[in-house]
C-alpha cells in the first residue's frame, strides 16, 4: 500500500467533477482549480520536477493544450526547452504527423519536423491520461523522429480507462509513467 | 531612441518568418524556436516577470493556447495562480463569454465564471499582439467580472497592425502594455 502524499491529497481536493462534459454521461475532471491556486500550481510543478530528478532529460514535450500549462512551467523550472504537440494545422513550419483512433473516427497530431534531434531524451507531459490514444501517438511520433522517451507524466491518471498498458505497449520496459493522482 | 536589450536581440534572432501561414499572403511569426531553447525560454519568462516588478498582481490570465506557454511559466515563477481564456466549448464548468469581430465573422472566448473575484488585479498575457481583437475581448471579459487589468504583456507586438491603440481604448490611462519585441 502506498501512502498518500500531501500533494496528492491537495490535488484530489482541488480537482472537481463536472458531469456531462464534454457530452452526456461523461464526468470530466476539471483541473483549472489547480491552476488558479498559485501555491498548489507551484507545488504540482515541483512534484513533476521531483519525479524527474534521476532522469537525463533534454526537452519537455507537452500535448495541446492543458499539457502546455504544466509542461511549460516544468520546462521553465528545469531550464529545459519545450516542444508543443498540436492538433493538425496549428503549427506553422514543416511538420511530421501521426493519425490515431478515437472512439468514433480518427484525429491527427503534429510536431515541427525540426523540433527533435536524433538522440534527444524527452519527457512527454499532459494534464490527464484517459484511454491513452493521444499520448501513445505522441510517443510514437517522437520515437519516429529519433528521440528516446525517457518518461511520461500526467497530473491525473483515470486508471479505470486503461491508459497505462496502452503506453507501455510502445515504450521500453521500465520507462517511468507517472501520475500525481490516480483514480482507480 | 530606445536601446535594444539583449533579450530583444535574442528573440529577434530566434523568431522565424513562415510565409503563407495560416493563409496565402500572411507572414507568420513562429515563436516555437523560443520555446525549444531552454535558456532563451527561461530568459523570456524572466523578462516578462521583470516588467511586473512594480505591479501588484493576484493572477496571470493567459489566452489559448500559446499564451498558456508563457503565462503558465510566468505564473509559476511568480507563485501566482493562472486563469485560462479559451475558445468556446473548451472549459467544462459554468462560463462567461464574449463575442468579438474577426476579419470575416465573429469568434467567442470564454472564462470560468468563478475564475475571478471582484477586485482581483490581473495581468493578461499572450504570445503575440496582432490587431488586438482577442486581447481586447479578454480585457473586457475580465473587467465585466470585476477584475482590474493591471498590465497586458506580449512576447511579440506586430505594431503595424495597430493592436496597442485598440487595447488602450478599453484600459485605464497609463495601464502598461508591454512587448519584448516590436515589429514596426
Amino acid at each position: 500500500m502506498t501512502a498518500t502524499t500531501p500533494i496528492e491529497t491537495a490535488l484530489r481536493t482541488a480537482i472537481r467533477d463536472i458531469p456531462d462534459f464534454p457530452k452526456p454521461g461523461i464526468v470530466f475532471k476539471d483541473i483549472t482549480p489547480i491552476l488558479s491556486n498559485g501555491e498548489l500550481f507551484a507545488q504540482t510543478v515541483d512534484a513533476l520536477a521531483e519525479q524527474l530528478n534521476k532522469i537525463d532529460v533534454d526537452l519537455i514535450v507537452g500535448i495541446e493544450s492543458r499539457g502546455f500549462l504544466f509542461g511549460a512551467a516544468l520546462a521553465y523550472k528545469l531550464g529545459l526547452g519545450f516542444v508543443p504537440i498540436r492538433k493538425k494545422g496549428k503549427l506553422p513550419a514543416k511538420t511530421v504527423s501521426r493519425e490515431y483512433a478515437l472512439e468514433y473516427g480518427t484525429d491527427v497530431i503534429e510536431m515541427h519536423a525540426d523540433a527533435i534531434t536524433t538522440g534527444h531524451n524527452v519527457v512527454v507531459i499532459d494534464d490527464l491520461l484517459a484511454t491513452g490514444g493521444t499520448a501513445k501517438a505522441t510517443i510514437e511520433l517522437l520515437q519516429e523522429a529519433g528521440a528516446t522517451v525517457a518518461a511520461v507524466q500526467f497530473v491525473v491518471d483515470l486508471a479505470f480507462l486503461g491508459g497505462v498498458p496502452v503506453l507501455k505497449s510502445v515504450l521500453p520496459a521500465n520507462t517511468p509513467i507517472h501520475a500525481l493522482v490516480t483514480y482507480a
